[in-house]
C-alpha cells in the first residue's frame, strides 16, 4: 500500500490542501475560505478528513497530516502563538488537529517551509545558503545558512516586509514607515497605483499588464523593483546568500519582475558580486510541498522525500 | 605542566597577541604595527614566537595559536581570499605560520570569534540568537542564529557596515551610497563633526566628550545612534534575536551609544518588543579572545574553554 500524508497550506484567504504520495506525487486538491478563529481550525480539520477519505478510496495509507501557517509558530510544541490574521493566540494547533483526526500532525510556518520546500525540490535544490523573498499581500523570508532554516529567538525571523527602506516614508499598516512592504508587496502596488491617480485595476498583476504602456504603472513597477532591490542588498550584504528566490503570487510576474531586481541589486552593491536571482520553480504550491515533506518526517517512510527532487507532478500555477 | 595557546587579533592599525592558558587567564600581552602583505604575515609571526618564548620560561606548554583577521576568511581551510586593508589576496595564512612555527594554527575572521568569545564568556552567554555589532573604524556584526554562527556561502557574512540606511545618503568610501558605515562608524563621526565645521577634534572619542556641550557633536552623534537604530531594526525584523551587543571601540562610550540606541529601537519596532541592546563584556579583547577559544579547539585541552564562562582575569578595556 502507497503511503501518503495530507497537505495543508493556510493562507489569508484560501485554505490549499492536497494529498501527496510517497513518490512525490500530488493526487488529490482541496481548497476552502478560510475564516478566522476556531472556525479556521474547523476548516482544516474537515479538508483534512474530506482528503483522507478521497486517499483511502484511492488506495492509499494516509501516515500524517502537514500544516503550514502564517504567525509565530513553534515547530516543536506545534503551536501558534499569534496569527493576526486569523485572530489565533496561544493556539496549540496540533493537539486542536492530532486528537480528533487520530493521525500524527505537523505545525510549521508557511514561508519556513515553501524555503524547505525550494531546498528539497525547487530552485534551490541543495543550496546551503539561500533567501526565499515571498511576495504575496504582503512580504516574508525563508533565510536558509549553513543549511539551517533561521527560526529567531521568539519564531519571529524572516519578517522583511518590515525592513526599513526609506526612512521616513510611506506609511505601512503595520504602523511603521518606509516598510519594504509599503512599496512592494501585491497589496501596495495595486494601492500605489490607484492613489497615484489610476484607475480600474485593482491587483498587482493589473498593474503588470499596463506595464510599457502606462507610465504610472511603469513608475510605482520601477519603485516595487527597487525597494525589493534594496532589501536585497541589506540581505546580501547580512546573509551573503548564492541565491535570492522570488516567491509567492508577485513572482507570477515572471522576468518583468525578476529582471529589473537583479539588475537593480547589482548596481547597489559596489564592492561585490550579487547572487542571482531566480524566480520560484514551485509557485504558490511552495508551502503545500514544505507541509508535506513536514509531516513525512514524522512518519517511517520519511526518506522518501529524497527523491521527489524532480517531482513527478509539476506543481504547476494552480497551487 | 599548563597548557596555553598564543591569541593573536590582526586589527587595522595594530596586531594584538596574549598568551591564554588553559584556566582562561592571560599572561602575557603584545602588541605590534599591522603593516601591510607580507609584512603583516612576519609581524604575526614574530609576535607568536616571541609570546611562545615568554610562556616557555613561564612553564607554559603552548599548544597552538589562534589567529583571526579581517576580509574573506575560510577558517576551514586557514586562508584569507581577501582583505583589503592588509592587501592580502589568496592567502594561505595557516600554512604560512603553522609550518615555521611548527604549531597547530587555526584562522578565523575577526568578528565572527568576537562573537564566539561574547557567547562563550561575555555578554551573551549561552545566547542561540544575538546580533554583535562591532562597532569600530569600520562596522561589522557577528550574526549568531540556532546555536550557529552565520558565514555565508562566500564567507562574507555579517557586513552589517553596508547596508544601505539611506537611499541616496552620503558617500561611503566603499562606493555605495547611505551605509550605516557612513553615519555610524568611528571615522564615520569623526568625518561628519569635522564636515559639519567642527574644529579640532579627530576621533569619536572626541565627539562623544563633546556631548551636551555642542550643538554640533549631539546632532552628528544622534545621527549615528538613529543610523544605528535604523539597521539594528531591519536585523531585528529579519533574525529575531534575542539580544543585540554593541562592541568595539565605539562601544567605549558606554551608555552615551547604548542608551539611545535602545530607545530609538524600541521606537522604531511598533509591533514587536525590542530585544535589549547591551554592551560588550569583552571590550576590545573580544577578537583575541575568540582566537584563544578556537585555538584550544585544536587541541586535547578543547573543553577547558567551557570553563572560562567568567574569565578570571577580565579582558578589561585596554584590550
Amino acid at each position: 500500500m502507497t503511503g501518503a500524508v495530507v497537505a495543508v497550506d493556510i493562507g489569508g484567504t484560501t485554505v490549499k490542501a492536497s494529498v501527496v504520495d510517497d513518490r512525490g506525487v500530488r493526487r488529490h486538491q482541496r481548497s476552502s475560505p478560510t475564516g478566522s478563529g476556531d472556525r479556521t481550525v474547523a476548516v482544516v480539520r474537515s479538508l483534512i478528513e474530506a482528503l483522507c477519505g478521497a486517499a483511502i478510496d484511492d488506495g492509499l495509507d494516509v501516515l500524517a497530516a502537514g500544516v503550514v501557517t502564517p504567525g509565530l509558530v513553534d515547530a516543536e510544541t506545534g503551536t501558534v502563538a499569534y496569527a493576526s490574521n486569523l485572530g489565533w493566540r496561544d493556539l496549540d494547533l496540533r493537539a486542536a488537529l492530532a486528537g480528533p483526526l487520530g493521525l500524527p500532525v505537523s505545525v510549521g510556518h508557511d514561508v519556513r517551509a515553501a524555503g524547505r520546500a525550494e531546498r528539497h525540490l525547487g530552485v534551490a535544490r541543495g543550496a546551503d545558503d539561500f533567501v526565499l523573498l515571498q511576495l504575496g499581500t504582503g512580504i516574508a523570508a525563508a533565510l536558509v545558512t549553513g543549511g539551517a532554516l533561521v527560526t529567531g529567538a521568539g519564531s519571529a525571523a524572516g519578517e522583511a516586509g518590515h525592513m526599513p527602506v526609506h526612512p521616513d516614508g510611506e506609511q505601512c499598516p503595520c504602523g511603521k514607515r518606509g516598510c519594504l512592504e509599503a512599496y512592494a508587496a501585491g497589496a501596495a502596488v495595486a494601492r500605489r497605483y490607484g492613489a497615484g491617480g489610476g484607475a480600474g485595476v485593482t491587483t498587482a498583476r493589473g498593474v503588470v499588464e499596463l506595464l510599457g504602456r502606462d507610465p504610472l504603472a511603469d513608475r510605482v513597477w520601477n519603485e516595487a523593483t527597487r525597494a525589493l532591490a534594496f532589501g536585497l542588498s541589506t540581505l546580501t550584504m547580512l546573509l551573503d546568500p548564492a541565491l535570492i528566490v522570488l516567491g509567492g503570487g508577485l513572482a507570477q510576474a515572471g522576468d518583468a519582475l525578476r529582471v529589473p531586481v537583479e539588475r537593480t541589486l547589482a548596481d547597489l552593491l559596489v564592492w561585490r558580486d550579487a547572487p542571482p536571482v531566480r524566480l520560484s520553480e514551485l509557485g504558490p504550491a511552495a508551502g503545500q510541498w514544505g507541509a508535506a515533506i513536514e509531516a513525512f518526517a514524522l512518519t517511517p517512510s520519511a526518506a522518501c522525500v529524497q527523491a521527489w527532487a524532480r517531482p513527478v507532478v509539476p506543481a504547476g500555477r494552480g497551487g
